[in-house]
């Protein structure tokens, strides 16, 4: 099996990462911070070791700041419930994630106003859309930092910079870049970071986080127990406590931690560029292919390494389906959980397949696909 | 290291457990119901199969009506908070976990109005004492199953009864029994039931799970990607999707799969015995040791295999920090997020130190206990 599909989760994971999990698992199976035990305090080693790396690689200071989730959808929750009160008002894209787009739904519902704004022909905002749709309740702006269909990297520094002029609370949505893209939580104002875990971290899924700035209080989504404050029957007000409640997959974390020694030894700039690499060489095999449309940036250093197209009028699951039958090799059609984006390029009937590389994908893979499509285009 | 924290989480698991975690992330690490290629569809069905499973085990129809969480906690807070609204009235019990206690007291905060029934030195709710608290806006009964610091177990077919005939919701918290007590759904009435997959059911942390009744709806906590109806921006109103959101921790429940085909192939019955032994010589050896106060039934027929004591008047961390340092015995102190058990026992200031066993446990490993506790005892 050929694997682009590392937009969803990344396959293969580093060795250490498999190796890490199962040791934790034989070694250290207990709860963390939950027991006095010397066993429960070598599990708690291992999730604090996960949140210091984590705040190495995103350059934050506290690593009781990263809270984490069982993936970015809960991180994002999270965030978005924990802050938005009634006739809070939020700026979004379209090319947001339905892991966005479908907790602002809910919380339309509740009086919380929503201005979700467009993107150009590339799948990228435009700065102006959110200055002249601040309102003075405007709470939060919400960005994803690349598209999940498009690939598309969006303008965070400057969005960044004009919520921490204006006080309003900036979350990033990292789904697609943490791991594989340089995210400087101070350089960029970010607030909220939210990351999954088994993306581009490299680590098991099941696992994601939530990185809490400085000064922003949220509200529980669960309360449960903390192992702290035992004897209450309140949620602490602490962090990371107050945002994880109940035992965390401790098994999953030390994965994580691993695939984030890989990212840090190997070094994110490695990372990035061997995957624009390969998307410049699939975007050229592309290029002047009868009857494929390519959808996004076209350019390397525009988007991270997802790609998406259609074969001439084919739906997205037929060509999916011949990929993964006849060529063995893995994609993903339809829709993305990213409906708006789909809507704003067009491509709502025939969704679209997205050819997504990680680090461990190669040319002659991306040659195979290359091929693959040209014998399908021959066919319809 | 003698492992007595079972009702933390359970250690070790089985080989196959592991196994199955590893071989999950080799080979079918995709996403399932994310893309139509081979390899999702292979990671949905490993999904489906752990869904099967636990139907079998719980005896549930319909494997739909089992939606994945992260822990019982997230179970908890899903079926508390899905469901109650202003001005609904829950009971519960003394015993419950700060799981069950923690969102009770957040919904007190929004109008939801809680009664919280007493148990006897044993550990044990009246039924009577339910009976007499049911008003008219009674919408839930929350009750745990077997309380996790008394192991005390609760008369849940009765009290199932008791609510299928009021029109009562019967939520059951199944931490500390699901895998280790036979548990039948449709026997016992139970419309909502909580468990985690790390205990009893020997999955990996990380997994735990929510039994959803026929005919209850209930309210999601997180929306986001489900894979399905990915062209809408609004959560899918069926289930499992509409309370499963985002990456579902696979390896996790494919390792709960395995987990729940040890059980089902050794026979519940066998564990269930092979606790009450151990529990059993546990207290029989505890019987007359001087300075030792042993609190719950003292009745392995009353109780799962917990069993918390204390030392004299010696605080449970120095004594659990003694088994543990000098014994190499893990046991858990303090109050084990339980507040209100403690408040009842008399504990709030003492805690205590928790005996927990598991299927893997042994006598030899219990006598070590015992010797250990009667060296303690005379040290103080």
């Amino acid at each position: 099996m050929i694997y682009l599909d590392n937009a969803a989760t990344s396959w293969p994971k580093p060795q250490k990462v498999y190796d890490a999990v199962l040791e934790y698992m034989k070694k250290w199976g207990a709860n963390p911070g939950r027991s006095g035990h010397t066993m429960a305090r070598n599990a708690a080693d291992v999730v604090f070791e996960t949140r210091n790396l984590l705040c190495e690689l995103f350059n934050a200071d506290d690593p009781n700041r990263i809270v984490f989730t069982c993936n970015a959808t809960e991180a994002l929750n999270t965030a978005i419930k924990g802050l938005l009160k009634p006739n809070d008002h939020v700026i979004t894209s379209c090319v947001e994630h339905n892991s966005v787009l479908r907790p602002l739904k809910k919380l339309r519902g509740k009086g919380v106003k929503t201005t979700v704004i467009d993107v150009n022909d590339e799948g990228i905002i435009d700065i102006e859309d959110i200055k002249k749709n601040i309102q003075g309740n405007t709470r939060m702006v919400i960005l994803t930092h690349a598209s999940n269909v498009l690939g598309s990297i969006q303008p965070i520094k400057q969005v960044g910079e004009l919520c921490r002029e204006k006080g309003i609370v900036f979350l990033v949505d990292a789904s697609q870049t943490a791991g594989v893209y340089p995210i400087d939580i101070k350089e960029l104002n970010i607030d909220l970071l939210a990351f999954p875990g088994h993306k581009g971290l490299l680590g098991p899924q099941g696992t994601g986080g939530l990185y809490v700035g400085e000064g922003i209080d949220l509200d529980s989504l669960k309360e449960g127990g903390t192992g702290s404050l035992s004897e209450r029957d309140t949620q602490p007000d602490f962090l990371p406590d107050k945002l994880e409640s109940g035992t965390l997959n401790t098994p999953g974390i030390a994965g994580l931690g691993a695939g984030i020694k890989f990212i840090l030894e190997t070094g994110i700039e490695k990372i990035r560029k061997h995957e624009m690499e390969l998307t410049q060489y699939f975007l050229h095999g592309l290029q002047n292919m009868e009857g494929v449309k390519v959808y996004g940036p076209r350019d390397p250093s525009k988007q991270v390494a997802v790609v998406s197209i259609n074969v001439k009028d084919v739906h997205s699951n037929e060509v999916s389906r011949i990929l993964d039958g006849v060529f063995n090799i893995a994609t993903r059609p339809g829709f993305h959980c990213a409906p708006l984006t789909h809507r704003s390029m067009g491509s709502l009937k025939q969704g679209m397949v997205r050819f997504s590389f990680g680090y461990f994908n190669t040319r002659d893979e991306i040659d195979a696909a290359i091929d693959a499509l040209k014998a399908i285009q021959k066919e319809f």
